[in-house]
């Protein structure tokens, strides 16, 4: 399965530009024979988003993904995306992934939320990493923040994850994170890992970029730099197994040992 | 609290001149004003000891045990290293801690072996990492492999240490695990780790040396090449709780979404 992530800055508070300019990236992927697009955290709205973020919510049924999905459909290529989600009285930050048949198929809510700001915006999720096969594969979402616990990366994989994909918007100071922590968390539990940034700056906030799509040995595939680019690597379910078994983390956990 | 790492061959097969050696490299480590002195896994007797492995073994108040008290007292020196542990019929790869009053504070037996020849002379440790107060910081105590597991180490955060002490013996091709896992490890919980390698080789086993002590921000503060080395550094409560502060992961946690 060829995946494709794609970095960018987008366009803050603009969601019908955002989907104008998602034609475009979804056929150049398509073309390039992906399968599955990755795209970042509030990829819909922006990130930075203060009071604004209950204003351009949406349902996950919403008018936007149901754009999303005519792309997605139109190109026969899974997306995933993340925008806030409406729902009820809550705002979640949320991920949503629409299969190359317009399907809705999962829509994960963030369960870290990283800071005051996040938790003044945002409804924590309460569930864990949904793992869903798309094209193929077995894939989990996780946003940003979730993916620093390796908690949580690891039940992702111990639910049968081969892939995990992660919408994020990674800022200066934290580029730590993007060279050191993500390479890690796919080499520590024999997982692809898809890793889309956004870029540029919003607000006082400056993206890192440094998107990447890692192997399940922890080497990169593909790797942007600080601009927009779009990433291409191919997911073999014969490299999740060959890392698995040179490193066998998952065979030789102690999980009675891990209780405080 | 000066923290020291002796990164180093030994003697394979003859802990007489292991014990000898200690002399002088703990001599170096109190005249640099180190407190505490970590030695590489199995540095009594080396490592890739096949079958002398249980003809090697002592008990942890054995001989060697009390000739390490020795050194340690007579430099005010703590000293962790690695052995073959005896007890009753078992064998464990196991590391003690004796301080530098000479009294044996903690002795941590392997949890996760590697691969089939470890799992073949040891038994494996049934007990977590222990948490140990030691010139006036809380350290714990993992053993090589040990470290490679996120929960392992996230314990022993939870369970309060600043500092987390890893004997080690890490060979080709996993230098992974030395260049992008351990400052990962300090990172991820907020504390000073310190990876004690062998350097040289062994049999067909050619360890990688790049013994490290990282930061509580994942830096390092020190790190080896490939040959024998004597590291330092400082170990200050205060950059923990900086650490901790800028990312908030112990106190982030959701543990109810992490049962699989």
């Amino acid at each position: 399965m060829r995946l494709a992530v794609h970095q960018t800055a987008g366009t803050f508070g603009d969601p019908a530009a955002n989907l104008a300019a998602l034609a475009a990236t979804a056929a150049e992927a398509a073309e390039a024979g992906a399968e599955l697009l990755v795209l970042p955290e509030l990829w819909l709205t922006g990130y930075n988003l203060g009071d604004r973020a209950g204003e351009l919510a949406e349902a996950a049924d919403g008018a936007s993904a149901a754009a999303v999905a005519e792309t997605a459909r139109r190109h026969t290529l899974a997306i995933l995306y993340g925008f806030p989600e409406r729902a009820g009285d809550d705002v979640y930050n949320a991920a949503q992934l629409i299969d190359a048949c317009g399907v809705r198929r999962a829509c994960y809510r963030k369960a870290h939320l990283f800071g005051a700001a996040e938790t003044r915006l945002f409804a924590a999720g309460a569930a864990a990493a949904p793992v869903v096969e798309v094209a193929g594969r077995r894939v989990a979402i996780l946003i940003c923040y979730d993916v620093e616990f390796p908690e949580a990366v690891r039940r992702a994989a111990l639910d049968g994850a081969e892939a995990v994909l992660v919408p994020t918007a990674l800022f200066q100071p934290f580029d730590f994170v993007a060279r050191q922590l993500v390479p890690v968390r796919a080499w520590e539990n024999g997982v692809y890992l898809a890793y889309a940034n956004r870029c540029g700056a919003e607000g006082d906030l400056r993206y890192v970029g440094l998107s990447t799509i890692c192997g399940p040995d922890g080497r990169a595939l593909a790797a942007a730099g600080a601009d927009a680019e779009l990433l291409r690597a191919d997911l073999d379910p014969a490299a999740v197994a060959a890392a698995r078994t040179a490193s066998p983390y998952l065979r030789d956990r102690r999980p009675r040992l891990y209780r405080s």
